[in-house]
């Protein structure tokens, strides 16, 4: 399992919280998705050998937001 | 028809934005609502004989926004 901290811009409130922890806690392979408002960070735990690291980030940018 | 702007507190994104002017919207007697996110307003167009302002203001809170 590889854990990684994702720097997001964008995200301002509990909907936004909302849209990045379940569009990335709906990929296959990803264990846990964590959002911090106050730091503009995303943990995510997840299977490399069943999801890219760059799909991960392709999601929260089609949710509007920019991995940075 | 009333027309009325709201100073509405909490509003920061789009999410903001539809969660306010999908609720308000839905009721009956409303004919328009806006959300400005940058004046932190919300204009109401409303017919007064079948809804109340304070419902329309209930309404915004519940979307856990203040109407100040």
């Amino acid at each position: 399992m590889t854990n990684t901290t994702l720097n997001v811009e964008g995200m301002s409130c509990g909907h936004c919280v909302s849209s990045v922890e379940g569009s990335v806690g709906e990929l296959n392979g990803v264990e846990a998705v964590k959002v911090h408002l106050d730091d503009a960070k995303v943990d995510v735990t997840f299977d490399s050998e069943k999801v890219d690291l760059q799909v991960i980030k392709e999601t929260i940018e089609e949710q509007g937001y920019d991995v940075v």
